[in-house]
């Protein structure tokens, strides 16, 4: 991702981050994992920006996550010499591991023995792995009472080339959780799920450790008792979705994009921004009366953007067309022309949407 | 967006279009278009590629639609001369359609008289405009009988740069009819409300057109009375909604994405391909039940996609997972390091998810 700082012309929709607001998130971050001596491995799925990712190495940050071996290649070629790949194993992938692992210290997933038997068997660099463990997300990993799996799992990683690392989940139905309270139940449950494991696996593995890290546990826990490792990665932009939950205040918001307004309609309370499904993902937040939000129009005034001011929400969006309504007083005095920023449902969706962009990514 | 011919080795989520399909579906739009004596003006927001652009040209199409000005930007330096910007006018953009203006044959749209002020003010290049109608949908443009509008932008608009050329609309609501005969009323209901304008403006404005377009519609209607141009996108790939629609058969889908099987999980009737919403954005369809579909899985042998085999779709997707469920048996079978195709839901937001990337775009 290419960034730019402003001095901002914007006339088409811009990806907009607050560099101070980001930076305070990471500082927040990276002490709370010191305080709690939790490896600090975030994840640069979300900002996927080699400049970014600079701030985290002012912080003392030296070991990373990322999502795909393309990150992992983008971000080694960057510098970056610690490295897990948070997805299982793409045994298609395997020639790019083997150049990756003779470059840099690297991590990958298994969730089933055929991975952890492929990479033994086509590995000629030394490499580590997790076990990956599903604590109730049901997205990928292996059930955390499954000993069989793991078994076979470790089994098949016979290899010099195969260091076992320990368990690493992502507790995801935390971004599904109704309160605070549902959060931290979820985060002590992963803890302990994790550490049974390594307690278990400790005598024959020692060494081994624990690793999770979705953004609400990570910003709402304060015990992070079992666990070794966290890896979040949303905290560094946060977006509505994590204000929603409770993660965030709207403060620690750091990005928004921005659009300018194309029309009114004030027959219908509704406004008509360049900025679509192609800026800012369909990702949506749905509102207690079914009906769906998109991202939340707020002011953006010299070179900010602001508090909301109403319930002025996206309420549909197509490739390139934004429809939010006007709710505010603020919002129904928006003529065509004006600036507006979006904060948006999902950073992370959002963010990528700008990665290979030319222009658009840019710092404040 | 660049395009590579295959012999296919595909390790990581891939866009493919079938080219034979695609041609096919260009020339029988083109061909209604010619017996029903319309001006065929495709939209190439869908697949935003020179490549493909230029098998419309084979067909005789020399007058294309776009969605924003960067992509008539795009056009214009491949080479196309006749471009509309079905989007109203963004007035902080009449710096860079001034230029575009002086290049090629040019319009735009108005749906507020403060937009064709500003153009009539700062255009020194001669344009054409649209007045953009809403028929419906409720997303831009003016009521059809909000006459006060219309002639307060015709009279806004007075500048010797700029020509009237009709009335425009997009019937997207064809998208949420419910059957063909739905969207036969809706496009019966959209010629009538343009044929009724253009009659109502003719004398005073001699050879104005009206134009519509939406796929649905322009697939399912055998009768364009009334409407003298046509501006249909999606049709040159169609897709999962098109098809659901009634727009299209299976065998006339030309796009999807081509994705690697990482874990299967028995257990759940589940599996995990490297595939997530960064690769087929988070579009959906609602199914009879309530619950989601984002992407059917279907075969992929000998770099071509085949029938489903059954209800094998994708039921969440997060930045790079996508987790189906495993209906049938040909995806009960799955194992890792297998290839499937993922026919999406929406082709023209995948497509752009592929518009700048250095690889996966590619033409079987």
């Amino acid at each position: 991702m290419k960034t730019k700082s402003v001095s901002i012309i914007i006339n088409s929709p811009t990806f907009l981050i607050n560099g101070q607001v980001c930076r305070t998130n990471i500082r927040r971050m990276a002490e709370k994992a010191r305080i709690n001596d939790l490896i600090f491995r975030p994840h640069f799925k979300t900002h996927q920006s080699v400049e970014v990712g600079e701030w985290f190495r002012d912080d003392g940050v030296e070991a990373i996550t990322v999502a795909s071996v393309s990150m992992a290649q983008q971000f080694a070629a960057a510098g970056w010499q610690d490295i897990t790949i948070a997805f299982p194993l793409n045994i298609r992938e395997i020639d790019e591991i083997n150049l990756l692992a003779g470059k840099i210290r690297l991590n990958v997933l298994f969730d089933m023995p055929e991975q952890a038997a492929a990479m033994a068997k086509r590995l000629w660099k030394p490499a580590g792995f997790f076990v990956k463990i599903d604590v109730g997300y049901h997205r990928a990993g292996v059930l955390p009472e499954d000993f069989e799996t793991i078994d076979t799992i470790l089994g098949s990683a016979g290899s010099d080339m195969l260091q076992f690392n320990g368990f690493l989940t992502h507790a995801g139905q935390t971004y599904g959780a109704n309160s605070r309270e549902e959060i931290l139940n979820i985060h002590r449950k992963t803890s302990e799920i994790l550490y049974g494991l390594k307690q278990k696996y400790n005598r024959k593995f020692p060494g081994i450790i624990t690793s999770t890290g979705d953004t609400p546990s990570c910003s709402l826990a304060e015990d992070f008792t079992g666990i070794d490792e966290i890896r979040p990665g949303n905290f560094v932009f946060y977006d509505l979705m994590q204000c929603q939950l409770g993660s965030c205040s709207f403060d620690e918001i750091g990005a928004a994009v921005i659009c300018p307004i194309v029309s009114v309609y004030p027959a219908r309370n509704e406004a008509l921004i360049y900025g679509g499904a192609v800026h800012l993902s369909k990702e949506s937040l749905t509102n207690q009366d079914g009906s769906k939000n998109f991202g939340l129009i707020v002011p953006f005034i010299n070179g900010k953007w602001r508090h909301p001011e109403g319930d002025d929400y996206l309420v549909s969006l197509s490739q390139e067309h934004g429809i939010f309504r006007t709710d505010s007083q603020w919002a129904k005095s928006l003529r065509p022309g004006e600036l507006v920023a979006v904060i948006p449902v999902h950073s992370c969706l959002v963010a990528d949407l700008y990665r290979n962009a030319d222009c658009g990514f840019r710092i404040a």
